[in-house]
This record gives C-alpha cells, sequence and structure tokens, in this order.
C-alpha cells in the first residue's frame, strides 16, 4: 500500500469535507439528541460522515470504516486496513459557537496506526502524521516536545471532573488542578489532543473516549513524543470505549501516579 | 465629543496594535512573572500599552488612561474621558499557544461606557458597541440573547474554583456544574466576555477581575442585553478588582441566587 497515495486521498475528503460543513451554516442545521440529553448530533454529522463513508468505498472497497455516527457497517476488529473517522467532534461547539468543532481520521493497517488527521474545520487547519515519516501542523513540522515541570503545566481537562463523580476520585483532580499552572477547557477532544501535540496544552484528560475521538491523535502523538494511554497506562482500547490521557512525556507517569484514581 | 470619531480612531490603532503582535511573533518574546508565578507578562504587552497611550495621548491629550500593566498615570476617578484597556488579555495563551489572547478597551465619559472592543488578534475578529448603538462583531449586527434554560446553558469557568478556594464556596459552584449542559475555560476573561455576548456562551465567571478584564466587555454586554454585575448584583466596580459574572439574563439572576455563595 502506498501511504502518500492513501494521505493524499484522506486530505483531499477531508478538506472537501469541512467545505461541505462551513457551507451548512448557511442552511438548516437540525440538532437532535442522543442517549443523554447533552449528547448532540445533527445531520450534518450523519451527512459528513456518509460522505466519507462513500469516498473511501470508492477509493478501496475492501476498506472497513467506523464512524461515530454508525453510518458505516459494525467492524469486529482492526484487521485489515481500517478508518476510524468522527466527522464532527465537538457537535455543541459546532451548534452553538460555530468554531472549535474538528474532523478527524484515523487510517489503521491491522491494527497499526498509520496516517493521524485533526482537522480544525473553520481555521482550515491541519494537524497530521504518517507513522515514523513525522507530523505537521499544515505545512510546518511539529517538534518534539520538550520536557517540563508539573508546575508549569497547562492542562486540558473538564471541570466536571473536579466535582464527585462515579469514575474517578474527585480529590486527587482537584490536588492536580491546584498544581499546576493553569486549565483549560474547548468541548471538543480532538481540538484538546491537537493542542498537546503541538505544544499549545501539556497534557488532556478524558474520563470516556471513544475509538473515533482518539484513533487520528494517537498516531500524531507517537510522533512528536505525546504519551497517550488509558488510566492503567496501557494503550487505549480502539474497539471500545476507554479512559483517556495524552501528554508531554515528562509529566504523562507522574500524573497518573499521583493524580488519578479510579473507582 | 463626537463618538463616531473617537470610534474610528480606536478601532485603527487596535488593528494597528494587532498586526504588531502578529509580527513579534518572529521576533524574541521575553516572558517575566509578575507577583505570582502564573501571572505572566512579556515585553509585548507592555510595548503594546505604551503604544496605545501615545497614540490617545496625541489624539487627544486630555484623555486619561488606565492600562494593565501600569505604564500610564494612575488615576484615581472616572470623571472624564478614560480608557481602560488591556493590551494582551491571556497572557499566558499569547505565549504558549500564539492563540486565543484578545486586545480590550473600554472608552468611558465620566463614568458612563461609551464604546467597547475585544479584539481576537489572531483572527483579526473585532466584536465592539457603542452606547445606545447596538454591538457588532466584525460587519454583522449582534442580536439580543434570547432566554433559555440553566439545563441548556455553556458556561465559562475555572476548574479552580470549583476546587476549595477562600472565596467561594465550592461545592455550591460544583452543584452549578452538574447541573448545566457544559462548561469550557479559555484563559481569557475578554475572549469568555465576547463568547457570552455573542452567544457562544451563556455565562462567564471569575472570582477576581481588573477594569481593564471587563470594561469594554460590559459596554458591549449592555447593548446585546447580557447582565454583568459582581456577585451582589451590583455594577462591577471599575477602580479596583471585584467579582465578575456576565451571563444571558434568563440565568444571570439564578446563578447568583441558588450557586454563588461568598466566604
Amino acid at each position: 500500500m502506498d501511504l502518500h497515495e492513501v494521505d493524499k486521498f484522506a486530505k483531499g475528503i477531508i478538506i472537501e469535507a469541512g467545505k461541505r460543513i462551513r457551507d451548512a451554516f448557511s442552511h438548516d442545521i437540525k440538532v437532535e439528541t442522543k442517549a443523554d440529553a447533552n449528547d448532540l448530533v445533527t445531520n450534518i454529522d450523519r451527512e459528513t460522515e456518509v460522505f466519507f463513508i462513500e469516498q473511501i468505498k470508492a477509493f478501496d472497497s475492501s476498506h472497513k470504516i467506523l464512524g461515530e455516527e454508525g453510518m458505516g457497517e459494525g467492524i469486529d476488529s482492526l484487521e485489515g486496513a481500517v478508518w476510524l473517522i468522527d466527522p464532527i467532534d465537538g457537535t455543541m461547539n459546532f451548534v452553538k459557537q460555530h468554531r472549535h468543532f474538528m474532523i478527524t481520521i484515523g487510517f489503521f493497517v491491522d491494527g497499526v496506526g498509520k496516517l493521524g488527521y485533526i482537522y480544525d474545520v473553520m481555521r482550515e487547519d491541519m494537524f497530521f502524521a504518517m507513522e515514523g515519516q513525522g507530523a505537521w501542523y499544515n505545512d510546518t513540522p511539529l517538534r518534539r516536545l520538550q520536557p517540563l515541570p508539573l508546575e508549569e503545566a497547562v492542562i486540558g481537562i473538564n471541570a466536571s471532573w473536579v466535582t464527585p463523580n462515579k469514575r474517578v476520585n474527585h480529590e486527587k483532580m482537584t490536588e492536580l488542578v491546584q498544581k499546576v499552572r493553569g486549565t483549560r477547557s474547548y468541548g471538543s477532544a480532538a481540538m484538546e489532543i491537537a493542542f498537546v501535540v503541538s505544544g499549545k496544552l501539556d497534557a488532556y484528560i478524558s474520563m470516556r473516549l471513544s475509538p473515533w475521538d482518539i484513533g487520528g491523535g494517537t498516531i500524531i502523538a507517537r510522533e512528536v513524543g505525546a504519551i497517550a494511554t488509558n488510566f492503567k497506562g496501557q494503550p487505549c482500547n480502539l474497539m471500545s470505549q476507554d479512559t483517556f490521557i495524552i501528554a508531554n512525556p515528562s509529566i504523562h507517569q507522574r500524573i497518573l501516579d499521583h493524580y488519578i484514581e479510579e473507582k
């Protein structure tokens, strides 16, 4: 398989999907809720996923696709060529802010991440990586992350994980928030992952993400030296939901050891 | 005083300052800490404030200026024509992210807000208002905010205020975080205020802001119907630090009554 050819194809469909999404702001966006009232989905999420599926199947019908909106076939393994796709990561931002939402795609072959993309649709900014070849922010190579003390770190964390919850000891999270230089929260996992791989944040933590949220990001992470694992320090499960931390390598283990205690 | 003339002047110097700040990324940015280690200032903050002071004094030497970096004269009242200026709101973002920092300016005459500006330097996006004339996002008029239930609100709040702290009852803040649809935190008060006046957020809360952080924003707020007060529900003190909440009018009082308990 010629990865450069796949990369060129992937960038082409991402940029085309981005154009379609931006155009959608001049039409009607229909918002529905999913499992819970705060989990939104729109016709544009679904149409974008269908667009990706049609394009990929036309490119190579043997490729398999796992997308957030479940518009493709179900898959039960990462065998062969597999695309993990989130057509709009940050749907609430898409609906309410008309910014701060991402297309993110990971391309895997037999379970190994080959190509990763996070595309900021409104800024038209592409973060991407190819296995072993490095990572880029548009035309600029991303540097390997430089070490820093935890006290100077700025981390992405949602305020709700600092409140009593059923997943982690919130008192430990409280200590983390009070230890670091600052916290941020943008409402898009892919945006926060893109910020970590480019040094704009030093860590991002989430209690529950899905394979399509992190597939592309973990491939970019590897090329800049960011460490992405679940809370047990293991590679994330790409076939189901899992806990997630991505961090600068100088602070990843320290955060896991001292500040994250799963219930 | 011809407010349209002042407005044209103000926009001109803001846009020029924005160009200079963007150019600074190709030179050296020198970072120092202020009172505490997490309060950063750079040579660019100071140079930008000096630029504003020089320009305003040349425009009308009787105008007074209160700026974050204290490069102007001290002032002890809002009598006459007064400019409140934050040359870079979100200095940590400026240094680390090269985005998400704002120039914000409020122009007051005898204590009454006349012109307010929040300028996203990297996006080249201007939020502004003129007393009684409305508010705009670039060339687009900002709509008056539409009511919504608290359960559907997305609010700007820093995770640290949900941890035990000496200013507010963090358990009440915890209830607020668990009540609303979502939270965000961007590391720039002016950015979060700009998001509230344009409906991208529904409230923003901070335990301690300075006059230059909020001067411009409160003037824009009034024109779209957003309510900006301190935690006692009073107009913010523009001569000293104060608590701060800006919110959609349908949820402002409810947040104050039920979720904010000062210590």
